[in-house]
């Protein structure tokens, strides 16, 4: 089974994010990414390690990322409020709004409120209309990280049959778009479809983003399927598991990303790269 | 094989309607359609008749519908322009941008401009995105006819194989979302499909939106699919045939829907509904 790594993909990215932000900072923009978290910073849920990891690699490729602390207590008002001013502050190029946000408070709804020209993860719904409309809009990182994995694997997708497991407004249904512009057959299954292992057998490609741990095994897969695993769940012993259960996938499929190291580092890289992009010219410029 | 008329469905909705117009006039609100036409609004192509329908419709639904001719020869600038206006004019409830349009301007572009508030026919690559993240937008009017006459005809669909032949923003990609949002299964199909036939008898229900008449015959069907035809298709003795050829479908299908007679009058009644539900509340209403 080829194992479909992110790690080489993420680097080049990362590389090609910073010289971008190198180019811009010598011309006088120095390119800033502004986190919105609704939770206590100095906590230890999964969210906020990511947001410490995406800060991490911004600074890293020479990007600035202010993350604004609003509390567990945030009020959507004040989240919108916060969302607002970051729009109109020419500073901030990039609004990543981190979700799970605080009981009461509707993520897509928020979401609205982030101008699309700075909405480098593609959370405003309206920037998956326009996605789908084959318009300029920046799609969710992580469903652009699974086509340019495949694509970095040379993995066709022209007239074949794509299953999409999970049918969420940051995933599954950006995927699901993605791939049929790459005009690929999609079908897009979830927790009320009947014989899931029959649907997702029927995929040459397999795309996992339901967030349960190891719930696609072998079964589920066709022999030789590619699969890309978007889980990341966490285990009870503090690591990350996908989806996808690769040790019995191993017997059936063809080709599986890794979690870690498959589509995570690349989602990271991408918003790097969206932010670049953010700062050099608005969601109107091209990749 | 069962008949999915939309005609009894389409006669209901157009009395809600027309009780509906008649109490907001009574309280001083003339419900208003502006259809924007960059045509010559003498010409007899499909789009003109289509036009010359609606309005009759909403004349007699107590409906006031405004055609807004710019002329075949309209620049992108001059329809932008005219949108706009509708846009600010509080007198105006609804908008349609009627396609198709000159040479050099993009429908989806311009589309962008229409106010989601005042968009009955979903035509907003932003209304899309809102509808498939669950937030209150009007989904196109043939799209929502699909579900709508799924529904009058007591067709179940949670869990159920729902096959949609045709990616278009228009059509196919939000009634997969439609679909998806009821707990269907739902697999897009489209000219680059490979095997086409094998995908659709996939599909306990299969809904054609692709634009070529009698494409899907009974070899595409599984016995006792529900099939829904969108298609218009204008024949050379000036007839409308559907996507499906009706004739080699009743050797399979269980049921399938008329054209005409099936979605299209069920199109038109929903675009006067929405016209209403703009004037009653804009696009946050409930239906």
């Amino acid at each position: 089974m080829l194992e479909l790594s992110g790690r080489e993909l993420a680097a080049a990215l990362r590389k090609e994010a910073a010289a971008r932000a190198a180019a811009l900072a010598a011309a006088g923009t120095q390119p800033r990414l502004a986190i919105v978290l609704a939770a206590d910073p100095e906590g230890d849920s999964p969210s906020l390690w990511y947001v410490r990891s995406i800060s991490r690699a911004a600074a890293k490729a020479g990007i600035t990322a202010e993350t604004v602390g609003l509390g567990e207590t945030a009020t959507p008002d004040e989240i919108r409020a916060a969302l607002r001013r970051l729009n109109a502050d020419p500073a901030v190029h990039g609004i990543i709004l981190q979700t799970p946000l605080p009981d009461g408070a509707d993520p897509a709804q928020l979401a609205e409120e982030i101008d699309p020209a700075k909405d480098v993860d593609g959370a405003n719904p309206r920037s998956l209309g326009l996605l789908a409309a084959g318009r300029p809009a920046f799609a969710p990182a992580t469903a652009e990280a699974v086509l340019a994995l495949l694509d970095h694997h040379r993995i066709d997708l022209a007239g074949r049959r794509a299953v999409v497991v999970g049918r969420s407004t940051v995933v599954g249904k950006p995927v699901a778009h993605l791939l049929l512009d790459r005009n690929a057959t999609v079908t897009v299954c979830h927790s009320r479809t009947r014989d899931l292992p029959a649907v997702t057998r029927g995929g040459e490609i397999v795309v996992a983003a339901v967030g349960r741990a190891h719930l696609l095994t072998g079964e589920h897969l066709a022999a030789g399927a590619v699969v890309v695993d978007v889980g990341t769940n966490t285990t009870v012993d503090g690591g990350l598991a996908g989806d996808v259960d690769p040790e019995s996938a191993a017997s059936t499929a063809g080709a599986l990303s890794p979690v870690p190291g498959g589509v995570g580092p690349v989602t990271t890289a991408l918003l790097l790269m969206h932010t670049v992009r953010a700062a050099e010219h608005g969601a109107d410029a091209p990749a």
